[in-house]
């Protein structure tokens, strides 16, 4: 197998274009972008000591902040259901390596899904997301996948829902979540919710898929986003109760403890302090989402301004604009499929994002994923000042990279 | 597939057990039990502000360092040939995953070889190892169990010392090593040397695969045992330069960056503080080599002096002896496999060692792998007292132990 996350090398190809000299907008990465708060760093300090393999599952203080952390959010969890790793990348490989059979995904889908479905040796069944917003199957279109994909020769075991989505930066509506999990049951599916952005909705609250399929829904999360703590590789896992939760737990032991043994344990330290939700946590995550929602409105406007269409975003920090609008005018400069976009946007205009195919979209589509987190700041101190600002818009580095992009996008979509 | 990596299991079993109040004496596990340098926390805290992704290989400052500790071993390495992980464990997940062919493993070997062999889904092909030493197949028998093995339907393409050995705790011999790499060029096989206690030989230096297949030779290693930071999860590998390294590579990068992204970035800050070789910290390894060397003897004599045989121990701290010697003894009080031997030291003497099987050796062998490296202290206090202790063995809670097994190993081979 020949491959490397496509979210992750574009961020390795800006940087270095960034390193040698050139002028390239970051819009490529799903990195939160924000700086660490000293309450936090001074727990990971306090944990330097910890350095005792522990427990597979993660300590006894940090599960049980876990299931506190749930259950303060309307899931009522034990300690037992939880199982910490080095970021929920990991626990998402170790769920499809476990749970029997092939794998249903929205289409567009976070790039690593399919990757580790592959890396399995299972099928993927990939399924249209509905106009309203990504992140899981349109119902409309599911059923009949599911029969397609058994007729040729595949056999569905697994949904992957992303609420709230990447890369659409949508929040999946409640009817549409409640009937793909009807379909999973009726399928016998099991339903792997992964809901790492659902601190991070720009207003409101995301439904999650535990409301209707409980007993066969496993939810990831982590703290890469919200406490924009991508570096620090701290994902965690809720796994049902009761036999079926039980049984799959003990399996998820078994990959885990061979394939990275637990989560580091100062960083399980760092995770129990956040995941109690103290007050100054609390307030970081409410500053990050204001920041998030009001950068990537701004950007939504540059993008349909430029004759794009785009669902609005609602949470996160990423759209996926769509430039079938002015199809003739690309056309008319080459540009013919989102690797095309992708590419012009980067080599005539230094902006980076990244082409829909990643996410599993057609080659053909003018469609790439725009990510707005990297907008924030280049130093620490202009991070802070972004999350602090009432007016984030009107800092001098950000107004200056929305121009960049308006610029880029205006010379892009010109007309003759 | 339901397993449990059995070396973890263990520990979290004496460490319940532990916990509840029993008298257990944990020589189940391999993790160094030492505590962490101060001026290796202090690093670690420095480091609490990265929170970025970071490349998935590794940061340049980490490469470097990695580099520079190899080429000080008399290993000439480019940056370029260093992947860095949560722990060595994962890339050995992804070298078994990565190179074609089925794995061939010496006999007993570290138990989770055959597990991730069973995870991506190949076949172990396991040859005992010599008298001598452990870690390498018998050269004696390694080309006819390749030829055995491919008229039973494998493909053997992978070979996997362990150098110095876990659970042996000695030192294949050089002659072995050549011999088995000769062999294994003759077949084609890549290997696969993991060296991560190569920092803890009790004397001399330990021979590695790359002295004799350097252009097919992977190595692993890692900062769990040298440093005693298992639970800091800081794993690297070196590839080979050239071709076929840079293609390994670029595969190994791309499990990687689908599995767990990258190690996180304070600990590989840590690490480059390590690898850079500073005074304090190679004075910390040697005052760990000693204490390992100094207790590991003394074990060995409790279970000579009961009438097992056991190779001395060269590197680590591990034994694994052998009480076929005493078996009529055993036979007498119904004990006649490994995995009799150690519940019976469990249960009836509250000594907590892991039955040979885990390791891949026969079901009826009376083996079992001993750790002697939680015997060092219970706190941080007894554990520095240990380490800087002129005569660990006299210091009350070790001795206490060492008295503990030594009637536990009288009173289990004691006849009549």
């Amino acid at each position: 197998m020949t491959m490397h996350s496509a979210t992750l090398a574009i961020d390795e190809t800006l940087r270095a274009r960034r390193a040698a000299g050139e002028k390239v907008l970051h819009l490529g990465f799903g990195e939160a972008g924000l700086p660490v708060p000293d309450s936090v760093a001074q727990v990971l300090s306090a944990a330097a000591g910890r350095n005792g393999y522990g427990a597979v599952v993660g300590s006894r203080e940090a599960r049980e902040a876990a299931a506190g952390w749930f259950g303060r959010r309307g899931v009522e969890t034990e300690p037992e259901q939880v199982l910490f790793a080095p970021g929920s990348k990991a626990l998402l490989f170790a769920l499809l390596a476990t749970l029997p059979g092939d794998v249903v995904l929205p289409c567009p889908a976070w790039v690593s899904y399919a990757a580790q479905t592959a890396l399995v040796g299972k099928k993927t069944i990939s399924v249209p997301v509905p106009a309203e917003a990504g992140g899981v199957p349109d119902p409309e279109l599911l059923e009949q996948a599911l029969a397609d994909a058994r007729a040729a020769g595949a056999n569905p075991g697994v949904l992957v829902v992303t609420v709230p989505d990447n890369p659409t930066g949508t929040i999946a509506r409640e009817e549409h979540l409640r009937a793909v999990c009807e379909i999973a049951e009726r399928h016998g599916l099991a339903v792997v919710c992964d809901e790492i952005y659902a601190e991070v909705c720009h207003f409101g609250k995301a439904p999650s898929a535990l409301g209707y399929l409980p007993e066969r829904t496993v939810v990831t999360s982590g703290l890469s986003k919200s406490m924009a703590l991508g570096g620090w590789r701290i994902g965690f896992a809720r796994v049902p109760s009761g036999p079926w939760g039980e049984r799959l737990m003990g399996e998820l032991v078994g990959v885990a403890s061979e394939v990275w043994s637990s989560l580091a344990a100062p960083m399980q330290a760092a995770a129990t302090y956040i995941l109690q939700d103290p007050p100054e946590v609390l307030d970081h995550i409410d500053a990050a989402r204001g920041l998030h929602a009001t950068v990537a409105a701004a950007v939504y406007e540059r993008f349909t301004a430029a004759g794009a269409v785009c669902r609005r975003p609602e949470a996160g920090f990423y759209l996926y604009p769509d430039f079938e609008p002015v199809r003739p005018v690309l056309a008319a400069r080459g540009i013919d499929t989102g690797a095309g976009l992708a590419a012009a946007l980067l080599e005539e205009h230094g902006v980076g994002v990244l082409a829909g195919e990643a996410f599993g979209d057609a080659v053909g589509g003018l469609r790439a994923r725009v990510a707005t987190s990297l907008l924030y700041g280049e130093s620490e101190a202009e991070r802070w000042e972004a999350l602090r600002s009432d007016d984030p818009l009107r800092l001098p580095w950000i107004a200056a990279s929305l121009e960049h992009l308006r610029g880029a996008l205006a010379a892009l979509t010109a007309r003759g």
